[in-house]
């Protein structure tokens, strides 16, 4: 027999008389009521919400991919759950047509009261890009600071200890060189490959002496990136090559998951590695949205506050610029399409490889 | 010498630690994890602190209209935040697409434990309702019973109390039926407009009369529907009929109100009825973004939980489409287009009328 | 050695020629300049190149799900071309606020010279809804006529022809009838599932009766509608009723395509089945996608003409609201979550089956 | 009586057998069929279709604004056909995610076909920068040659035509400077503002000097970059800094212009201000919704053929880049916010000017 539960009751549910007296104005406090102060203080709480849903999705996929074994039923899972990340950041988008509302000469009237507060003290949103994996390296610096010392100590602590947890890039990075169909029997996939990449490269090359709208000084500027092309196909044949460029720092995937991941794109219409290709998708589309938002965020900061100093003290608008270019996480899946070529061109898997690629069902009758 | 204020940390400034630990997930608390709940309570709350700030907005709109003397400073201020509300609106609807991340499976993992709890006892947006002013007579009724039996004892009060308050309706149809054009000097406005009218009308009967792919049997009906139209617009002109009109509950607004409301939307263009229009027009966004967000909701609804009973008791889906349909509060300024005419029949203002109309500056020097 | 092609210039590419001179207003071709006739043409042109583009979807779905065999590989790509359509769908419901811009009184300005072209002539949608396999039964009438007469006689011709091809329904249907997973070995899995479903309703029963909400007569009707609903259910279990409430047209979809469609939503994570289940997601997003379409622009139009009649002759706002509700193609998929039961009320499957339904490489080795 | 006119066919209102039969693959012409080829033109043609009514709105604009007096009655007009712009730049947004249905993989399909041909050598496109006043030095150089350098001969002539007229961005500042109320009277309003400016850099400065999250290496950064904001401040009192500023393109609009903006966006909320404002407002949203799509396609064109060269021979990911920030036109506007003051410190308008900002039929009687 089903059990039953406890009636409930809505409002006890969420707790919203917790939820719904936590906004207190500082206007109000300072007796100079400012009616936007509300929609300023609900904005960014509703985006910690977002944050704290987020992180759950996040630690629920990284709980998955942490394994030594991931679980095929579960990169399903794990994907829907990256999707539901991606809707929510969707929605982080929209929320800026809202906070929007509000306009500069509105702001000012309570901005005075927030500072030094300021959205770079988000601890959660912090926690977010340690958990994606943001490379220590690659934060860009505010008040030539590390950013936690902007945080209370409590809050400090917890962030440090954060850096030191598994990230989703390092374990996608250890699933991908784990993955078992770039060695399977006799396959000589890369070397097909290869010469299928070079003749891409030739053709590159074809189309760029052949553009009849260049100078004669572009050509020569264009040859040169495209040798600078060249050179990172090359170093996807060649394991050295792309371990100086880790070294570098314009590289962080290890060598064999970026052949593995490059694989799964090439082939993602076979069964099994559909889920994998969708996977790693969603993961450039996390990447690809807080890109997205850190721009738009930095172009309504710009038109709010100008050329002021941001409540936090900084520029607000530069430094966001600047991370939507530099704290993306997964810049190397985002290359892989440098390195994709036609199907046409593509080496066709052997019946064997095929079969291995696919579902028990069919192939066993 | 301005003053400086105390400083203030994001996180405390925003309550996040009351914030960020009002989730308790039912379903870890019967030791039955089910993953999604946590999405389920975020999205929940989001709408309550939404609700929250649409209401501060309609309060801020409510307390500019409801005095005898409307400032003309303020109708811009209240078309800026009936503009936020639809803005918010907007993401009001986005928000669903981030629920239907939620599958029908993962819903009832955890589904039994809320019973009876439902978004009908959201108060606030109740509350919504009674201050944009729906009628209590149009309030789809929810097991045959009056909607506040649902909630708490407490909240039963606040509802009963919110339904006596002015609304947003009401201040509006004062508000209109103050507006002084109407009678402005020997201004024969009306009696142009009915002539045109009857021409209009007129038009209509020949568009059906001659369209070529009605069967008989359909021109008949569609020359009946035809007097309704027609009725309605000679109710336009003669004040009995709009009274009669809204003794049968098919006008709510009064008849001085609805010409006046209808002056506003033939001249917009006039300087001093540039902001009273874009007021009328978001009234009717307003609405209009309810319904869009009910009906959205009521086809999740049924995909969510097919043609089960509701967590609330009732079939969801059912109400919802209904609400979506009877819960307009200003259909009447939606009905207004079908009384527009084409500018170029629209007899024109006199320039003594014009000038009053305009602003001060232009016609004085 | 890559071949070349011969360079090509965007403006010729796209016809840019032909198609920017395809906008004639009739306002201005009868010396009556209206400023908005321009949006007016482009929105709809707009709409007819993306249906154009969902036509060039759906067959290619088509072309693979009439084949006696799908290809599995098929199934991803028909996936990717269904999202695409939701993605296009999206668009159709943002352009509407495009069209809003117009407001009715601009609209008035040229509506006249239309008469009696209409939307309802679009050959292309309903061509779109005949490939979904509208039902012909469910069509809402216009003007008590087929509405194929609205047209001239050669897109009569087009449109009677494509009713007569399969449509996406009736290949969908064959296709789940086929799927071998219910039948396998010794499977009981519907004895197990029968059981489940035996608990869900006396369940569901129970809720009912201990809600403290209802009076006696809404519990009284509740209880009826509850009956209903175990009907349902009880069909589910037994081809006979299944087959009599296809006659009564409250089912359209085969008895064994039910069962197999349900059990890909049940077992949805084993690997074999996670593409069926998204590919039947899709058909119910493109389903709900028309239709938010329809009650959006349903929407728009009473607000444009009020109660007006529309240019093609008819009160396009009840006719868009009634196929809201009744143009909906894939009904049985989206009420199957009436029968979905919890994961934990889920009969397990066993390991020999599992392994059927998974991929050859994990098991094999 | 009123006029009939002929009856109009739905198809051949819109010319749809011209428009679908603009569709010609090159794939399918080289017999290498490729499934999204039709995609891919379908959506460059919809932008061409939106950038011809673009176009026409802009025209519209321009040519109330072009006029030594601009009618009171227009400038509600031309905000209201600024707004459908933007209707119309988030539809362009929007369509992006109908593009990026496309993978890489199947991009590459025809991408060989297509060359040199490029979304760069969209002539509308240019045209609506030139209207818009995007100033020639500014322009973003591809492969180091004028961009008009890559279309025909034909369309070299319209492009370098269209340079030639008169843009919004001339048209606006024209009309800026013509605007009254800095001098009416004895109206000392610049004086007030100046000591409430002086007041908010101190402030500026006191928020940096005492901001304790500063290195002090980065407190002297910061401070040297706040000079900047304060010789920014300063050309506005100045007209000589403001020219000087001028020849070092640094400012675009004229010392009048700017002022008379930075006054209406103090004082929006007095009638007659209340509409230039939202016209300001509205060309900055234009802008920033072209800079927004501009990012966006630069990020699905990285995404699309990763480090390869475009069909056109550039990298026209880094070419977008670029145009997102430098092809901005009002620029000036957008920076307004870095003047505004708190309503607080603002100077108090005397009756006698209010009168003079308000309308007439008020204050007359």
């Amino acid at each position: 027999m089903k059990k039953t539960y406890p009636p409930i009751y809505y409002s006890d549910y969420l707790h919203l008389e917790k939820l719904l007296t936590s906004q207190s104005t500082k206007s109000d406090e300072y007796g100079e009521h400012a009616h936007d102060e509300l929609l300023f203080i609900i904005v960014h709480q509703a985006y910690e919400l977002w944050f704290k849903l987020i992180i759950h999705e996040l630690d629920s996929v990284l709980n998955m991919f942490r394994e030594d074994i991931v679980d095929e039923r579960n990169i399903g899972i794990a994907v829907a759950r990256l999707r539901r990340v991606t809707a929510i950041q969707k929605l982080l988008i929209e929320q800026l047509n809202v906070l929007e509302t509000m306009t500069p000469l509105d702001f000012l009237e309570f901005r005075d009261f927030l500072i030094p507060a300021s959205g770079f003290q988000s601890v959660q949103f912090r926690i977010i890009e340690n958990k994606l994996g943001l490379n220590i390296d690659n934060r860009v610096k505010l008040g030539n600071k590390n950013y936690y010392t902007m945080v209370s100590d409590e809050h400090q602590k917890v962030l440090i200890e954060s850096e030191k947890n598994v990230s989703l890039f390092d374990a996608v990075d250890k699933w991908l060189s784990r993955i078992p169909f770039l060695k399977i029997d006799d396959f000589d996939f890369w070397e097909h490959y290869k010469s299928a990449v070079v003749q891409i490269i030739e053709n590159e090359k074809q189309i760029i002496l052949n553009n009849p709208s260049f100078t004669d000084e572009k050509r020569e500027k264009q040859l040169k990136e495209f040798e600078n092309t060249k050179d990172k196909f090359e170093a996807l044949l060649d394991e050295d090559k792309h371990n100086d460029l880790m070294k570098q720092g314009l590289r962080r995937l290890s060598y064999t998951s970026t052949l593995a991941a490059l694989f799964i794109n090439l082939y993602r219409d076979e069964p099994i590695l559909h889920l994998p290709f969708r996977f790693l998708s969603y993961l450039v589309n996390v990447d690809e949205l807080f890109t997205t938002w850190r721009y738009k965020h930095a172009l309504m900061v710009h038109r709010m506050i100008g050329a002021k100093v941001g409540t936090g003290g900084s520029s607000g608008h530069h430094y966001l610029m600047k991370t939507a270019e530099e704290h993306k996480v997964f810049k190397d899946l985002f290359d892989l399409s440098t390195y994709l070529i036609p199907r046409s061109s593509l080496p066709e898997l052997s019946d064997e490889i095929k079969i291995k690629l696919g579902f028990n069902y069919t192939y066993k009758t």
